[in-house]
């Protein structure tokens, strides 16, 4: 069996919208939850730095990952998050899992 | 309900260890499996670093992942990793969960 693909990256808002940001990933991992191969998809940040916001996922394969991508209404929320981040997103750090537990 | 901890730190084995390093992870992220709070303990490598061994760990709080440090076998398997990182660990990133699935 293929290892899990795990994808940790980070946001940034605009001063002032990360909560917006989050929020609007909160619902895309809502969209994406029943998608094939999803096992994580966790928003979280970092209480020094009030403006970005970090997005961990767990899928079966990254090729799970790359169709969560087209779940209906996806689109829509990705276009919502454009204006409010501060540049382009970096890319995540892609890994695969070897092991461990609760995944 | 305080919001869940979720720690993700990368570790570097010394040249050749890597597989090593990962399995130790491995077997602690099983000591630590029924400790309190414990959501989530991947470990996971990046292809393009053959050194590096990350671990992601969901916790339901900072406490509960400090106390899994206490867990029977967990400080020897510690000092067993210890002699091949390559230097001292880096401090993980430490976030605040604020949503999400598979938590």
């Amino acid at each position: 069996m293929e290892n899990k693909y795990l994808l940790h990256g980070k946001l940034t808002a605009k001063p002032g919208q990360q909560k917006e940001l989050a929020d609007i990933l909160i619902q895309a991992s809502q969209l994406v939850s029943t998608a094939k191969g999803c096992t994580l998809y966790a928003v979280s940040h970092d209480q020094e730095d009030e403006n970005a916001v970090y997005v961990t996922e767990i899928w079966d394969s990254k090729d799970d990952h790359d169709n969560s991508l087209k779940v209906e209404g996806v689109r829509e929320l990705i276009m919502k998050a454009m204006p409010i981040l501060d540049g382009a997103p970096t890319k995540g750090q892609e890994l695969e899992i070897l092991g461990g537990v609760g995944i």
